[in-house]
């Protein structure tokens, strides 16, 4: 298992192999409260190095603290760096929980190599993250909706300014307590619906969970928020199909014409849609049977090419109900008004009508374990 | 001058307060045989920071060594990151002179700016970047064809994981001793024509030099070579038109239908094209009268869209006779064939042809200091 330039015999990552340094002095915890996304870290990280002439190193636990590069290292000039994100709760049992953590692994897998990155074994990083969330257990907030946010990152070391694939890597593991992402309660994002800047596209990487994807997108962001959006709602082609909303996935809830209960619509995995496990989650959810039963509605998934005129004419004829963000941090989460052509489209209600409730409280439950689902919610110990 | 998610009074970057600590030891010289491109660095570096309270710092020229960051840092999760690179020639009177520097510390700013990274005074970049050269002479070899190769790089250096714009950020400034890209004398070089994998598009970055427009090249590069090509020609959109030959300009050069001499023609600048600074010289030399009269050439610059239809043309008509590869690295290279649907659009000949040839010379002698060419060579000291 060699990297692409460098194919030939090299070790695998092996969770087995983990050595452990752990922090002399603990860091004081910080009241929930105060909590922000991503800005306080636990007390250790997992890192790991990939060399060509040996494969992976020995997977290791240390300090939270910075990491040495040498200038040249190609992560920052060609920008070949992969992540994931995903929680970790702690359920009534006591034990912590991560919610179908597969669907990062893979995606994890898929991402370095469409980078070239080195070869990485998601089921030994899924190994690698649960130890840490054990080691890590006294940061997750038992209170509901606190996790445990956990971001793994493979970023390329290769020393050198040949344009080239980066046959050096480094994988680190961070953890993070993260509360709600509306600490107020649930607060409807406003979005602005953007042509002219576009996330992806064909033949890009806008499928993979790549570094590359998101910096583009501050300025258009910082645009939208001068005009008093929230978020983005980045649309694609001269036919302005939606693809997703800030970095989250965007779905939307339809009246249908047939009396057959309600269309749950978001866009399908045409290449510029990032395959979110969240996404995916909420498709599977509103498809079964039996959640359905639990929550009598009656829905439609509906994976599909849609666009702007699609969205007004729903809204005009009183069909479009609800709208969707959709993501690992939000869960979901309500958006009430969609600028476009200097008008707003107002989603009615305020805040997640009924299908985005029904979806949040389930994803929820599974996630800190309150009910078990298909396997969803995998518990680390 | 702050940042766009943070405006107020901070300080730009000033390279009048330059502190300098020289290395203690400095490296031993390499044989100039050995050099390969960016993998050997000179003593020193120039770095600065930026940080919203304050500003730009005094920058610093230190011995050449890994830097430590937050590992969190938004460079290596979200790709905000920026770089130039230019060329220092020693010239036969001893100074050392960039190629229209000017130019690039243009393109840095608009990249910073593209990416919401903190403003950046390229001005005083450029200062810098002189003051670095200055100080690394010894590394600069006389021989023609070798050069000192400049890489300043901005780098987003927020500590946290919050998807917005960085508001903080590393500058630093990397010098590499280089030699000819053919080190073999100028090699031909084959392009495998691609469509399926986009590197660029509009509304995207294609025309900023940012981190993320690099590795998503990386994979489709990997599958050229198992082809037997160099490099990918990138093609762009249903009518398959030419944009770039893997991380260069491309030129071909036509013969006209009315007799008068020949075309040199170029992508416009429509987005997805880098404005490289070869490019804009090539063009500009072409339509110099001066120029073609001292190489009794007579050329037809021309930016504008072009297709593989009009290259399989061209070359079944026998006028396609010349295929160039233009950049910082390669100046001017020549292109021998071009793999598309199956078969090879052969260009004749055998390295590069009377246009290549005099483009090539003419700038690397102004390069070189052997020519003053309307203030293209801007002396350091």
């Amino acid at each position: 298992m060699g990297h692409p330039t460098n194919p030939g015999c090299s070790a695998s990552l092996d969770a087995s192999k983990l050595k452990i340094t752990l922090s002399e002095t603990l860091k004081p915890l910080q009241p929930i409260e105060t909590l922000q996304f991503g800005k306080t870290f636990s007390d250790h990280m997992i890192v790991a190095t990939y060399d060509p002439a040996v494969g992976w190193s020995a997977p290791e636990v240390k300090p939270y603290g910075p990491i040495a590069l040498d200038p040249a290292s190609s992560c920052f000039h060609y920008g070949g760096n992969a992540f994931e994100g995903l929680k970790a709760y702690l359920g009534p049992d006591g034990e912590a929980r991560l919610f179908r953590p597969d669907l990062n692994m893979r995606r994890l897998e898929r991402s370095c190599a469409r980078l070239a990155l080195p070869p990485i074994d998601g089921d030994a990083v899924l190994e690698l993250v649960k130890r840490l969330v054990n080691i890590e257990k006294r940061w997750m907030p038992e209170e509901s909706g606190y996790s445990l946010y956990i971001r793994p990152t493979i970023i390329a070391t290769r020393p050198g300014l040949a344009v080239t694939a980066s046959d050096h890597a480094l994988l680190y593991i961070l953890a993070s307590p993260t509360g709600p992402y509306f600490p107020q309660g649930l607060e409807a994002v406003s979005l602005l619906a953007v042509s002219d800047n576009v996330r992806a596209w064909p033949g890009g990487t806008g499928s993979h969970k790549v570094a590359g994807n998101y910096s583009p997108g501050f300025l258009p962001q910082i645009a939208a928020a001068q005009q008093g959006y929230d978020q983005i709602l980045w649309l694609f082609g001269e036919d302005r199909r939606i693809t997703e909303a800030g970095a989250m996935n965007f779905f939307v809830v339809v009246k249908r014409d047939d009396g057959d209960g309600l269309d749950l619509i978001t866009a399908s995995l045409d290449g510029t849609i990032l395959p979110g496990v969240t996404r995916a989650s909420c498709l599977a959810l509103a498809g079964d049977p039996e959640f359905q039963k639990e929550t009598s509605l009656r829905l439609h998934p509906q994976e599909k090419l849609y666009t702007m005129s699609d969205l007004v004419k729903w809204s005009s004829e009183g069909k479009l109900l609800e709208a969707l963000a959709i993501g690992t941090a939000v869960i979901v989460g309500p958006c009430n008004r969609i600028g476009y052509e200097g008008k707003d489209i107002v989603i009615p209600g305020n805040g997640l009508g009924p299908v985005g409730t029904a979806l949040r409280k389930k994803i929820l439950d599974i996630q800190e374990g309150r009910t078990n689902w298909q396997g969803w919610g995998v518990v680390c110990s």
